[in-house]
């Protein structure tokens, strides 16, 4: 491995298994499962298979939130994906999203189960299947699309570029990391402009616009994400920030946010979730039970 | 501009202007406006602001296969934005998408025209404005818009990530190089995989989803984009290939892929597109003078 300016790359690549930083195991250059294992499914219509990071909460905040405005049918069990441990390269999720990401859907309510995969996916497939969070009428049902689809395009200059080059790889490569936080600033940017206007991402409307952009754009200006708030200048996207506060209050979102999620504070984790006390009953001693 | 293993990020981010490499003029820190222009509007219901590349292309593919099938509410007047000249930080195409990217869509034939922008959110606008391309039943529309969002989510890695540092960064970094190769072979991998017993993205339906997919992946294992087809191992992917190579024999495709496209054969550029007989009335003349 090397950041030398004067490297040729070779006629044709070869996998180098030593390369890669904090994420290196689960990165392969080949798809497909690497190890039989059924999926678990539990007693609920929705069945989500994830983690909790910013992609796996926008679903769980979905979730919270049409349980909270009493939409029954959007009852679920979020099973513990541990991308560490490779589990998103099992057989029975590969059936379920064949791109080995998290967070995966299964629906088994409609005739036969329909598997649902990419988080933006995920968020308007429930919020059209509950018609919910999305706006029927038919610019500000655009407009939202339109937000949707900007937070899946720019969010991998986010996690895959900024966050890796500038937190995750095992060095620091100073033209990768200029390049991604110009991106990075030139998205939040975009967002303050918008926001010193509107009160969500789509007027005054909630919608999944916002649950899709709050876990990765909320969290660089409101909670550090990648101890980076300091370098890119976090205050100067007041807009973002006011937004990103005004959300966090929402009690469907705490719920949410924590679910799956195994970093960070133990308040702040319920490892699976199988019922809606799940959040109430929670104790540090199932915590840990959870997690073995 | 250092690529050192010991560079110690600052505790704040400056922008330094010269570093970037091909594309460094259209990378900036600050979204907004540059200059006060007014876009121009045609004749048609639609208008297409864009640039022939893979997401320019997915739009103007998909219209010229709308009007392949009779849907004349689909003709369009196509604009050439010049990223390289800045064009998309007018004022007139940031009111149209805030973030300033090629393709931008604003459709006069609402009672207010609608805008709608990123790439993704175009193709779903205009499969569910005419009901094509999109299937119906739940499955398969779920199936369509999973790979939809797949496309949007990836192909940063691709264009962003291996298409930059494998050939447009000012130097080569093996780390970076072999972190993105490595992804987008697995992405190759995971369409290979499908493609292997699927005719398209969805069954046998060509859908929107084969429409954002093959700009960016098809042209990796079939025109060699970046250079790259042997160091990725294009024969590798048969599956795609084959898939790749059975729609680009579409008529429509074959017109959509060339419309804004300014680089590359002579024969393969139409600088702006306003009529349907623009494909046929096209010559080199013609071609030279648009391109002034």
């Amino acid at each position: 491995m090397s950041s030398q300016t004067d490297y040729t790359p070779p006629k044709v690549w070869q996998w180098n298994t030593e390369s890669g930083g904090t994420w290196a195991s689960t990165n392969r250059p080949i798809a497909g499962p690497t190890h039989d294992k059924v999926l678990p499914v539990g007693k609920h219509p929705l069945q989500l298979y994830s983690l909790g990071t910013p992609n796996g909460q926008k679903v769980t905040i979905l979730l919270e939130e049409l349980l909270a405005i009493g939409e029954a049918g959007a009852e679920y069990d979020a099973h513990l994906i541990k991308i560490s441990d490779g589990d998103q390269f099992s057989s029975g999720f590969v059936a379920v999203n064949p791109n080995s990401k998290i967070p995966a859907l299964m629906d088994h309510s409609t005739p036969t189960p329909t598997r649902v995969f990419e988080s933006g996916s995920i968020l308007l497939y429930l919020a059209e299947k509950f018609g919910h969070f999305i706006p029927t009428e038919h610019s500000a049902r655009t407009e939202c699309l339109s937000w949707l689809f900007w937070q899946m395009g720019s969010a991998p200059y986010l996690g895959g570029g900024f966050g890796h080059f500038y937190s995750y790889a095992p060095i620091k490569i100073e033209y990768c990391i200029d390049r991604f936080t110009m991106e990075v600033k030139r998205q939040l940017d975009v967002l303050n402009r918008h926001l010193e206007t509107h009160s969500f991402m789509v007027g005054d409307q909630y919608t999944i616009a916002d649950i899709a952009i709050w876990p990765w754009y909320g969290a660089v200006v409101q909670n550090n994400a990648y101890n980076a708030a300091e370098f890119i200048d976090a205050p100067a996207y007041p807009h973002v920030i006011r937004w990103a506060e005004q959300i966090a209050e929402r009690p469907a979102l705490k719920r949410g946010r924590i679910v799956n999620r195994i970093s960070g504070d133990l308040a702040d984790q319920l490892h699976e979730r199988h019922d809606a006390d799940d959040f109430e009953h929670r104790t540090q001693d199932k915590i840990a039970a959870a997690s073995d």
